[in-house]
Order: C-alpha cells, then structure tokens, then sequence
C-alpha cells in the first residue's frame, strides 16, 4: 500500500521503518524535508539523528506533508498530539478525502511540566477533532496507547499477549487498520466503537506514563485480560 | 482486622461480604442504616435488595458512617465517587485520622448521560481530594479500574492473571492494602507512586466503559504485560 507517515519524532520514523520492512510503498512527510534532512542532532528519546536514520532506511522518501499525503492511499499520524492539526491543514484536506488516518497520537500538554496533562479529555478526543476538521477522511484511533517499539514489534513485549485498540466511524477503514496491526504482528485487536471512543483510549495515557515510571520501562503494554 | 465498608451500592457489599469471608471483623457504613436495612428494592446494577443482602451476611454489621469508622482500624470508600467526600466528611476527620483509607470510587459524573466524564482530570483526582480533605489519614487509591466483582474475585477473570494498581503516600498503607488485595487473590500489585498518580488510575475508567460496552460484559481486566 502507498503509505504516507506524517511525523519526524520517535514515532513516524519506527512506523515508517517497520511498514517498509513489510513491503509497503512508504514517503515520511514533514513541515520542510530539506530541513529534516539535514538534522544530525540525535532524536528527542535518545533515537538517531533523522539523516543517520534515513541513511539506513533510504527507501523510505521524505516529502512535504501536502506531497506525501497526495501520494498515499493511507496516512498515519505519528505527528506531536499539540501540531497534529496544523501538521493535518498542511497535507491539505484534498490529498486527505476518501482516505484513512490512522491516528496515532496523544494530545498531550507539557506546558505545566511532567507529567503532561491530556487535551482535550472527557468531552472531546484529538481522534474527533481530526475527524471534524477532515469529515471526508477516514479516522482510526489506534496504536496511541503503546511505546513505539512496541507498536510496530509487539512479540518484543510478553511474546505479543496483549492488545490495541481500534476506534472510528467507517468499518472498512477500520479493517484496513486492523490488516496493517496484524502485519505488525497484532493478535488482540478490540474495536471499541465509533470516534468518540478515542477518549478512553487517550485518557489511557497518565496510567501509561506512571507505568513507565514504575516499571522503569516502556517495554510493557496492557492485555485485557478476559 | 476492623473495618469499615463506606457504601451500599454494587461495591460496598460484594467488598464487605468478601472481607467478612476472609474473617475481618466488618460493618458497612451508610448515611441512614434503619433506611439502608429496609431496602427491598433490587440494587441499581441488578444486584439483589440491601435487605436480602443483608439477612445473608449479618455477620456484617450495619452502621452510620460516624459509628462504622470509629470502631474500624481500616477504611474503605466504596461510595459513589460524587458523594464520596461528603461520606467521608460524615464520617468524621477524627474516625479517620492515622488510618488507612482504602479508595476504591470513581469520579465519575453522570449529569451528561453516558459515557460518563470524569471529575476531576488531569490536575487533581479523588484519591487526592480525599487525602487533602484527611491530611491525617493514608489514603491507598486501588481497585478503582475494575468491576466489583474481579476486585474480590481475581481468579474470577482468565485465571487471575491481571493487574491492580495502588497509590499512596504512605508505604506502610499502600502494604497494608496490599495485603487485602493478596487476600482476594490479586498477584500482580503495581505500585504506581504517590496518591498523585490515582489521576492516572482514575483517567482509565473511560476505556473502562468503552470495553464494557465493546466486549458485552465487565468481566474483564488490564494487565500490564511485561
């Protein structure tokens, strides 16, 4: 599938990578690829630098946001929760019509320091405010609720025994997620419902950063154990 | 050991019933136990009549919220998560003061239909309500992220094996509720950090509901696989 990855952080790149490894056509689209490019400082969780990983992944093209969205026939949203909107309004509403998003992120507030706070919550979701802004699109929630090597490499975790979460409105986008999760190796896929249901899966994100504190980790996942 | 169950709806009674059955000395608080004891309808979630509950368990001793937590050694808030500091404070800061507040509500407001929103997010949680509202008592957040019956029931659910979370200022509370938990069977106890982290526990209810729905049943539970 053509595969357009919007996000230069620790995500997109992992989300990139592992899609190309299965043999996906994958372009990474950022605000200014020329910049992206050339950044050799290392990546905010300690990841290579962009230009070192792209060097060991350089089938993996790096686009505009508007470019790579216009190629794709699906497009993840690995972009920081606080820019996806913006990062979104750059692809453009055209190149994102008729196609799926799957929407990865956290809308996470570091503005009052760590642990972040989650906006919206309760009322709203990040997953619904992408599906307003983007009605012809489709969205899917999913994979937010995990670290990234986790995402792409569940056996890495428990020998894959845990799940995700799929939340959206369109049952055929959501199946078309749910292929791409099982290619990553996924085996307990629950769809939780329609869009809104991105809530709960975005409120999940406090437990999972104290986990992480806890654990000293974030090689964990959670298993709905039933 | 002495205590007191706060709350006479789904949670108190399956708490109190299991307590009394592993040979703690236990009696329910209510805000009016002569109403309480005359209850013949059947309880909001299908569970039977306080009164029917009652005749078979009456080694569980029924009381006002002052009188159950005078005499008990260990709290537990079962209560509805809206009116829990309003139980508490009938309780009594005095009844409370040096003893472990074992919290198991959920802020959860329902005055906008289903789902639920929880109040408060992000900044701020019940178990530290409660805790601000009793600086002298150690207040444990735990259980709150489960149906009533797993709490008391672990093996009820795929074996037992799953997780429960715990929040604490105080070591010495978080190991006493630890060993209540062991007591119903729970093996996998996380030690999420001080009562600031029950927001993370709290903020799972959403997928808690959203699963609920998705899976048809509340007989279910997170595990942190690892």
């Amino acid at each position: 599938m053509k595969i357009a990855v919007l996000g230069t952080g620790s995500v997109g790149p992992t989300i990139a990578a592992a899609l190309s490894a299965l043999g996906h056509d994958v372009v990474i689209g950022t605000r200014d690829p020329k910049a992206t490019l050339a950044r050799t400082e290392p990546g905010a969780t300690g990841g290579p630098a962009f230009a070192a990983w792209h060097a060991a992944h350089s089938r993996v093209d790096v686009a505009t946001f508007a470019d790579a969205a216009a190629r794709a026939e699906l497009v993840v949203n690995a972009t920081n929760g606080a820019g996806s909107l913006e990062a979104l309004t750059a692809a453009g509403a055209a190149n994102l019509a008729g196609k799926v998003i799957m929407d990865v992120a956290n809308p996470l507030d570091f503005s009052r320091g760590f642990p972040p706070s989650l906006n919206p919550v309760n009322t709203d979701s990040l997953g619904e405010q992408i599906q307003r802004a983007f009605p012809e699109a489709r969205v899917v929630k999913t994979l937010n609720t995990m670290t990234a090597s986790v995402m792409v490499d569940p056996a890495s975790v428990a020998g894959g025994d845990h799940s995700v979460f799929v939340s959206g409105n369109d049952a055929a986008a959501k199946e078309i997620v749910s292929g791409l999760l099982k290619g990553f190796g996924h085996r307990d896929i629950i769809d939780l419902g329609d869009i809104t249901t991105a809530r709960g899966a975005e409120m999940v994100l406090p437990i999972w950063v104290r986990l992480w504190g806890a654990l000293g980790t974030g090689a964990f996942n959670f298993k709905i154990a039933r």
